[in-house]
């Protein structure tokens, strides 16, 4: 039934037929900039669609021309990407009531883009249409018809129905309508989206057959556009594709507004790995999702989500004693997928609730081979210190080097002979505080002394002890702190409390892990940071 | 089928017929402290037992008694507090093998716990039995038997069936024995595990309907614990329970081990506001989930999630002009649910703060009435200061203090005129370190100077405070501090990291938290510790 000027992009056809494939929609670059504190440079954006089109992503949208600068920038040097099979889109809405589509100046901007694509979204909702839109029904299907009809005169279209399972429930006939409006008119894709984030699994199974059902007589696709403000968008993500969805849309790392798109990572992962008559990706391995993962947290200056699914920090770290012991056993006890299949890895935690199966897996990696007595001497060590407090989960550079104290080849680059911190409030005639550290240390037999100044006591510390090494390391120069964080920790012996301090530090390529424990919060920063520095020192 | 000799304790019964009454188990302090970087003080965890009975969760796991020293104690000191209806549960493991259950060690715990209920682990899977554990498949039948029936005769039981769905998909037969077994042995619930969080929804659904199938003939009740690995745990626990079960065990904010337990959170917001035909907790409004969700994170030392589903700060966050155009004309447009349902609320700038209901809500103890001009100065007040890192929820002391202040109420009792520390590691030929405060006051006319000592420079000042203030306040040796966080923040204005400290402070009757922020962390535990006395002061 559609007739389509434009070139035919079809959906992604599989080798197997057994596996029916499904296209994968990135709006990282769009939808997800909509996230709080989320905000792309020209260069990030480029950067991600590269990254985006590596791993076979199907198509990318990569803004909406009309809104920014930054956007018509980023389609005219887009141009210049070589992105492989994957299809550039723009996003636009719509034309506006009373205006031909010709004549508006968003259609303009998403013919100006040159993309392949274009994602046009429009109003399904009856509500919406006439309380926002002040339009009538009629108004908005010749909206959605026009729009799409003069678009794909010049462009593959993909037509996302804004508030779609919003819309079925509050008038059907009409949600239903506006579809047939936009295939019509030539759309290829059919996009239900979840605007809202309310819809349930079993709303999104009922009304996408009935959707089906409704355009049985088009030759169009369907797609799907979830929003996770349930905590439901990968489940309902995956239920549309159950009810015949070819397409997903999302972004990852599922950053977006409210509570964010759905995260592609997951649904990937999910259709890739889990469920078994589907295939992402053009069947490419699914190794690189970790490394793109983090590659979007970096770019887009957010913290990581340690338990993100499948590629957080923690997705396969194990903390319990008895589980790491299973998992030594038998890694699908408590993995349910080879962490390798998506680029992650397995980390065994060492804490209080760690017993020995979880010290002979990490000394494995420090190849102690089967050294029983050493084993048992690690071990012994951990238990003193955790009962003083010292937790090693996430310090993982202190724990090296303690196995390298406890087997004796643990060698000091240097040997602390004083610190001093002074802080206090300023003079009051003066606003703010100080902080002034003093350091003397000895290499070899050479002392060093030297004082900084710091935001507070340990950031001057930080500043002294580095600055008095810099004669003897000058590579220490291109260490610095990147988290700092504090706790207050009941010691086993239960007398007075102790302070744990634990630090993470960068180099710029390696960040790592050290810990410190005192009942005087300078002291256990002081031994966190040193044990920063003998750190980087002992990898060198 | 079914006999104990335990007082009997029931499902939650509804007013409403229509309504099927779902219980909320909630494991935060025991599967949620296996999460990273997750530890609780005793404190912590009889704070946390508290507000959970407060909003009416049906089930708290306080530990593992077995497995270390501070969950003992919890038990013991739990017994003090007023938990409600609120059922306290200790949990453990099945018998170890070629032992009578009555000489175990975990069973003698459990019993030692003395709290209404016991939740009892068992393996279900063939493999894990006779790989990890190394027992014949008889054995294992009988350790759940055998531990079940035991404790049974002490205890309300609720078995934990761990890796339920893969011991069901490796052996169906197998998988419900050992329900049989925990159901003949008198245990009333059946947890239904997903404990490597790799099942689909669609799974949970069929091996749900064959379980109570299995079970027919007795007379016990299905629960669901879910883990997140494959960003399903929500949509799986809301499977189980359209498949019939009426208990979701989980944790606040998801917090556990690799990607967490589901967030219980989500949990209870899906059934008490999205799905029609549930009811949780009794039937009371979930207004407080919120508050609750912030104070676990707080008392966890974690970060906050901000798009977490219902309660995140961004959750009902509009950045958008096209939304907020939108949401004022109609809320509904894209908020799937009115934020206060659940205590958060709508957010249009970045800037503004989430919490209005909060202050309105704390405010309200203040007696300020319907000052609405008042109530804008509080809000603009607290927007200033959450945008230089200062986060009321658990200083609620502060944000009394900070009230007074706006309103014109706060009268300090006296003045800072200097205060300095210095802290250090010892001469070498000693060992620790020391902190030493100097602090000078006016309070009306007259000057107090004074030092102390202390174990860190925080403790040092606390006690130099304290001592330069007991002429004129003797009441305040009576203050000490019982908790004490440090938090590396943010600033909205991005240029320098701040640091947040949070210090709990009692004077043996009531306890009371402040807070301060500085990029010096001694200025911020002052300003911490100043509001401590202050508070102590103003409630005289």
């Amino acid at each position: 039934m559609t007739s389509s000027a434009s070139p035919n992009v079809p959906a992604p056809t599989s080798s197997d037929a057994s596996r029916t494939p499904i296209a994968i929609y990135d709006t990282t670059l769009r939808d997800g900039s909509q996230g709080e504190g989320v905000s792309f440079s020209l260069q990030d954006k480029l950067n991600i669609a590269e990254r985006l089109a590596e791993i076979g992503i199907d198509f990318v949208e990569g803004g909406y021309p009309l809104s920014n600068e930054k956007d018509v920038a980023f389609f005219q040097q887009a141009r210049n990407l070589d992105l492989g099979n994957t299809q550039l889109c723009a996003f636009g809405m719509t034309r506006r009531r009373r205006m031909k589509a010709e004549d508006d100046p968003g259609m303009q901007a998403l013919v100006a883009a040159e993309t392949p694509c274009c994602t046009m979204v429009g109003k399904t909702w009856d509500y919406h249409a006439t309380e926002v839109l002040g339009a009538t029904l009629d108004e908005n299907l010749a909206m959605i018809g026009e729009s799409v009809e003069y678009l794909a005169r010049h462009r593959q279209v993909l037509y996302d129905a804004e508030h779609f399972f919003d819309g079925y429930k509050a008038n059907p006939a009409y949600a239903i309508e506006t579809l047939r409006a936009a295939a019509a008119a030539g759309a290829q894709w059919l996009v239900m989206c979840d605007t809202n984030g309310g819809t349930l699994p079993e709303e999104i199974t009922a009304i996408s057959a009935a959707a089906r059902e409704g355009l049985a007589d088009f030759n169009v696709e369907f797609g799907i556009h979830c929003h996770n403000d349930c905590e439901l968008a990968v489940a309902n993500s995956l239920a549309a594709v159950d009810a015949g969805a070819l397409q997903v849309q999302g972004t990852i790392n599922g950053i977006g507004e409210r509570c964010g798109n759905v995260d592609l990572i997951a649904v990937i992962a999910n259709l890739g790995l889990k469920k078994k008559n589907y295939e992402v990706l053009g069947d490419r391995p699914l190794t690189s999702l970790t490394e793109l993962s983090r590659f979007v947290y970096e770019t887009a200056n957010l913290q990581w989500r340690g338990g993100q699914p499948f590629v957080g920090q923690s997705a396969f770290a194990h903390k319990g004693g008895m589980h790491v012991h299973a998992i030594n056993k038998a890694a699908k006890t408590y993995e349910h997928i080879d962490p390798v299949l998506v680029g992650n890895e397995r980390r065994i935690l060492v804490s209080e609730l760690s017993g020995r199966s979880n010290i002979e897996a990490i000394a494995g990696k420090h190849n102690l081979g089967d050294d029983k007595e050493l084993m048992n001497q690690i071990l012994a060590e951990v238990v003193r210190l955790e009962n003083q407090g010292f937790q090693f989960e996430s310090a993982t550079a202190s724990f090296d080097l303690l196995i390298k104290r406890v087997s004796g080849k643990f060698e000091p680059h240097f040997e602390t002979i004083k610190y001093r911190v002074v802080a206090g409030n300023r003079d009051v005639t003066h606003d703010g505080s100080f902080a002034e550290a003093i350091i003397k240390l000895k290499v070899g037999d050479t002392l060093w002394f030297d004082a900084a100044e710091g935001h507070g006591p340990v950031n001057a510390l930080d500043a002294g002890l580095r600055k008095a090494l810099t004669g003897a390391y000058p590579q220490l120069s291109e260490i610095s702190l990147i988290d700092y964080k504090v706790r207050v920790v009941d010691s086993a012996a239960g007398t007075a409390a102790s302070i744990r301090v634990n630090i993470e530090s960068t180099d710029g390529k390696e960040t790592w892990g050290t810990i410190g424990v005192s009942d005087n919060i300078i002291e256990a920063s002081w031994q966190a940071l040193v044990d920063s520095v003998e750190y980087k020192l002992h990898q060198e």
